[in-house]
């Protein structure tokens, strides 16, 4: 049992009972097994002591919307209209990428996240075997799924169901638990509704949950009114697939009744402020949807609309837009957001006992350098964190008790040999 | 003459004509003196050689709208409605504000901004001599006011008066010309008409230019209206205040008949995207302004609304979320928001030859370190620069040729002192 005392720490639980607890924290093996004000007994032996003065503890940050892959297209045609950027620079390169692509983008993408403090994060893309052997070599967690556009012949869906299937069985519950898988159509407006409907399907087979993008733009949903004659919503509710457990991406554009569809079903919401703003879908209903009590988290989407993976950053415009836009300064304040990106992203992609600092909780947690000016003065950790921090404050990160980052540094994978490499297949796809 | 060789380096310079540029940069004095592809002659003769590789070299941040003392309250009371926040937590605590207050608060600013890149920046405040003698040893460049509320005695008013003109006549052009002044009624909701007037005069006997807060809400923008029969706008240009050349901050609720108006009197205007959201004053409207041909320059606000002095985050804000805002995914590209937070801050207040990398500029040049994650793939270093730097990249600063950071370490003011000094009077002002 390896035993591991943090003494003279700041903890930003997020927890209702003790929001911040100065003392220590006691790790074994997996779990947090104290953590109050208490002196320790200077007889207990552990096998690592942690001086965490300077030092601000809290939960992992969990993004629950990504395709990491896609980090190797960053800065790739920016600033274009959006059908322009999908259609000459996105897909045309996607369509491109091999196995050894999506492992050195995925790569560089859990990178940036573990070394910002990410501990979580879910994934949908194509190649996922790479992405999940990726995962378990870094050591974070990954809920995978294989995202499916249906818009194909029918040989090639089928080829599609499969696959998403094999991989949804080969891998969840992997890595020791710290990959579980979903299954994933990748929109209403880029799926066939039986298509739809077959992954359902697979998810009551497999007993799994759904992920999928929905109402990201309002073309989107006019179009989809159009065609089928309901808003997205009412759409997948009727095809079924919030009959599984659910986490939808983005839901931007939406109705009073729409909100309270989704509440009906449990249905949970990544919202992804940074992603939505840079390709001018608009600003997501999240103070009416929490009102309502959606659970709403937080994502990234790829770091081709974003663009980089700082959950900090999310955090922050999900706290300041929803203000700015609504004209009410308490809407969305720093105790939510940081809900958001924590344990609310924790709960929306089923892990159970993380997202908080808490005896019983996974050992999922982070440390942020606090001994700098934007800091300063010590008032509220909780408002620093969401208002002044960024992901270059990490310097710490464990997962499940082990510590994949040290001092800034990551322990599990070969940061000079990705970054590298994510050059070169950037080259090579770009210039071939 | 000192003389400076940087080579191998990536120089962003914010031109037209030579956008990125690979190669090496020499700095004579306070000036660049050469930037290009050129090997350089062995023979030459050099102070100090900087390799520059693995770094990323552009010109320093303006940030054009700050309160720099304020960060001695940041995290204080944040979320509440802002009257609450203002009147039981700002307000009481500002009033008690000292000269040292003023000086440790200000410099625990100083500290982050130059730490992060920012090497011009506006302070409006009060206790000014504090402030423009911390900018004199940071080396930091400052255009500095002291911000007059008229709402008071007449024998308070002028001695408000006579204290903006001594300051500004005391302090215009000192520090080796880093400092300018400017004068500052706080705003024309907080001033009566004959008090911006006299406000007026003296910057027209000074010879210098006016600053002032506009149109930040629209509670203060009707109550203009209902209590002068005009909107800010108007109301200024009647008093004559655009009669001197002016930076206003803020402008979030203009009509177009005041856009015109402002562009006609050529009005700068500092754009302060994270604390607008933050209080809950609306989205300003950037692209028509633009549209327009108004001088747009960015500025952080306070520490106590935003919460922290990061320029880069202003750029990423003003690049999202005025696509998010408007719907168009071509608003406020990356290049633009470039441009607002160095060339267009640097003119704004007036700096020659300052906010651009080229030859005859002032050497106010900052570098990054771009060997992280995020800033691969080396795709597009302007899109990297905006969408996904962080103050945090900064390694290197230099003013005036002079140079302020290395490796990420303030050589000019004393870091520890500033943390420990801006905390204990944290504590004596709300603890007393």
């Amino acid at each position: 049992m390896a035993k591991t005392l943090i003494q003279n720490g700041t903890f930003v639980t997020v927890t209702e009972e003790a929001p911040v607890v100065r003392g220590c924290m006691i790790i074994e093996d997996d779990k947090i097994v104290y953590l109050g004000e208490q002196e320790r007994d200077p007889a207990e032996q552990f096998d690592e002591i942690v001086d965490g003065s300077r030092k601000l503890y809290m939960p992992g940050l969990v993004n629950t919307h990504c395709h990491a892959a896609m980090s190797l297209l960053r800065g790739y045609g920016d600033d274009l209209a959006l059908q322009v950027w999908l259609e000459q620079k996105m897909w045309p390169n996607e369509a491109k990428f091999t196995g050894e692509d999506v492992r050195w983008g995925t790569l560089l993408s859990i990178l940036e996240m573990i070394k910002g403090g990410t501990t979580s994060f879910v994934d949908m893309y194509d190649h996922m075997d790479e992405v999940a052997k990726a995962v378990e070599e870094s050591g974070m967690r990954g809920c995978l799924t294989r995202g499916a556009i249906g818009h194909c012949p029918p040989d090639v869906q089928e080829h599609k169901r499969r696959e998403a299937v094999q991989f949804a069985k080969d891998w969840h519950g992997k890595a020791g638990g710290r990959i579980t898988t979903m299954m994933s159509p990748h929109a209403p407006y880029t799926c066939p509704p039986e298509f739809i409907v077959k992954f359902v399907e697979a998810a009551h087979d497999l007993n799994l949950p759904m992920h999928t993008h929905m109402s990201e733009t309002l073309y989107e949903v006019l179009e989809n009114e159009k065609q089928y004659g309901l808003r997205p919503v009412d759409h997948l509710a009727k095809l079924g697939l919030f009959s599984r457990p659910s986490i939808v991406a983005h839901a931007v554009h939406l109705t009073d009744a729409e909100i309270a569809t989704l509440k009906e079903h449990n249905v949970h919401v990544s919202h992804n402020p940074g992603s939505n703003l840079k390709l001018a879908s608009g600003v997501a209903r999240v103070p009416d949807m929490l009102k309502a009590g959606i659970l709403v988290s937080l994502g990234t989407d790829s770091s081709a609309s974003n663009n980089n993976l700082d959950m900090f950053e999310e955090m922050r415009l999900a706290a300041l837009i929803h203000k700015g836009v609504s004209g009410d300064p308490v809407a969305v304040p720093a105790k939510e957001a940081l809900k958001l990106g924590t344990v609310n992203g924790a709960k929306s992609i089923w892990l159970d006992n993380v997202g908080t600092l808490s005896v019983g909780s996974k050992a999922d947690f982070i440390a942020l350098d606090t001994d700098q000016a934007h800091f300063l003065p010590k008032s509220d950790y909780v408002s620093h964190i969401v208002y002044s921090a960024s992901a270059k404050d990490v310097t710490d990160v464990y997962v499940d008790g082990k510590q994949l980052v040290r001092g800034g540094e990551c322990l599990t994978i070969d940061e000079e040999k990705i970054k590298f490499e994510a050059q070169r297949r950037f080259e090579l796809l770009t210039n071939g």
